[in-house]
């Protein structure tokens, strides 16, 4: 079987895989690229886990996630910046592990507002901070923070970072290399501003991953699972796919479904579902046929 | 009893009550201005319902809604046009009818993407057209249309105008007294530029109703149906109430919440409930506090 040679697949669209099952399931499914989450990686341990990728001969393109520093001063948001600094260190040492053109990027999800807090301004501030705090770490361990803006409907809940917007304007003080926004249509493809700031995004080198899947209503009881293959919802995947790649973006493109029918699914059937949604609704409108880039 | 002189209770709050008993639990709860909509109106015809508002004694703040005019040109199209018409119709006649200080203002919903389609900027484009097409109506009547941003979890298939810059550009071809915007915290509480926005919208006379609901989380399973009263979620009223008054605007401000919790409650106590909560969590922060402002 072969797949598009930009397509990553994201393993939270396989939840339920084990580490070494979801590396066999893409490459037995033609990917060169994948989108590792943390948990699945701790499992396994770390080294034994950057030797079993590596022996993959598959491709990082993303490293899911860590974020999560809306909280005030105090033990608990030390511990969170710790284990930032423990996911840049997953980061480098999975990219350095991965076949040639792996991206060494952690994808970063804000945080909710606190506890008890209404204070959404004050939350935002916190995530400059942060990013203040980790920039240097993840620039030595020659990391890409991937900011991610969520889906306004997870504002208060889990990300206070909203639009790409925001997200490149939190990544502006930093160097591109170092700090840079993820692109997930799924996210901001109601935005009225979303074309122009995927041009500046380009401009200013911030897209650090672009990620493709569809919105699709009604939205399920629990809206994080509401992720869909892409072409089935209503996502216009030619604009948006036309306006990464005009922007010079020229990586991996990610899949990630949160979606309890596709997680019930066979895992061989997902991982060429999803590889035929994307021949269909996204390669049409790539520039680049091959990944190229090698970022952090 | 009594109620806050500025504060207005939507009827979509009392939902199943007829026409005549949302005016009795208002007036009986002390309110001195309601927010009404058309479908009870309709259900008592608009000259007999217009006399009985007017000998309840309460001013109009808004009439909900019409808009839905995301369709193509056609014969549907025309129909939604026809459908806004006679909407704005009865919204100067009502307001006639009301109370010294009654706004006439209409209150519309864009509507989401047509059936089939993905073309959210072409969608987005047809508001503009019908906008045009009905402003020199409304502007006849003396009527406001409050293009309401909804919040973006809505814009595939109810609005596909998802901010307050986008409806205040939509807005920005007309007389402010013919087309405004609606702030309505539920929709926009999460937006970083809503405060900019509001600012701008008083600086150019756009603020046509401020609704003040409130946001929590888990969303209920129908993401309609998840607004709560202020103070019983994160949205930070004081902070919304004065970037709002300090715009200039000093009308009725509006609660509507659209909640089966709050739909299964007897009327009078929704209405005793509104008022306390009001008082609370708004009431503290308007600086006028008398509704001064006739529109339209």
């Amino acid at each position: 079987m072969t797949a598009h040679p930009r397509l990553s697949m994201n393993v939270g669209t396989i939840k339920y895989a084990s580490f070494d099952e979801s590396l066999r399931v893409l490459v037995d499914a033609g990917y060169e690229s994948v989108g590792l989450w943390r948990e699945p990686v701790a499992e396994v341990g770390l080294a034994e886990a950057a030797k079993r990728f590596g022996d993959s001969g598959l491709r990082l393109s993303t490293l899911c996630r860590q974020g999560f520093f809306t909280m005030a001063e105090g033990a608990e948001r030390r511990a969170s910046i710790d284990e930032n600094r423990r996911a840049i260190e997953e980061t480098a040492t999975l990219a350095a592990a991965g076949a040639e053109g792996s991206r060494a990027v952690l994808v970063l999800v804000a945080g909710g507002l606190p506890e008890g807090s209404r204070d959404l301004v004050g939350a935002r501030d916190l995530v400059a901070d942060a990013l203040e705090e980790l920039a240097p770490e993840a620039s030595a361990a020659g990391v890409t923070l991937a900011v991610e803006p969520l889906h306004p409907m997870y504002a208060s809940d889990r990300a206070v970072v909203s639009t790409l917007k925001q997200a490149l304007d939190l990544a502006s003080p930093f160097d591109p290399a170092v700090v840079g926004a993820a692109v997930d249509t799924f996210h901001i493809w109601w935005d009225p501003e979303a074309l122009a700031q995927i041009e500046r995004a380009g401009r200013e080198g911030r897209i650090a991953t672009y990620q493709v899947c569809d919105w699709a209503t009604p939205l399920p009881a629990d809206v994080l699972l509401g992720r869909h293959y892409p072409g089935d919802g209503v996502i216009d995947f030619e604009r948006f796919t036309r306006a990464v790649e005009a922007s010079g973006y020229d990586g991996d493109v990610e899949v990630e479904l949160f979606n309890a029918d596709i997680w019930a699914t066979p895992h061989d059937e997902v991982a060429r579902r999803t590889a035929e949604a994307f021949a269909d609704a996204v390669a049409p409108h790539l520039a680049v046929r091959t990944a190229t880039a090698a970022v952090g």
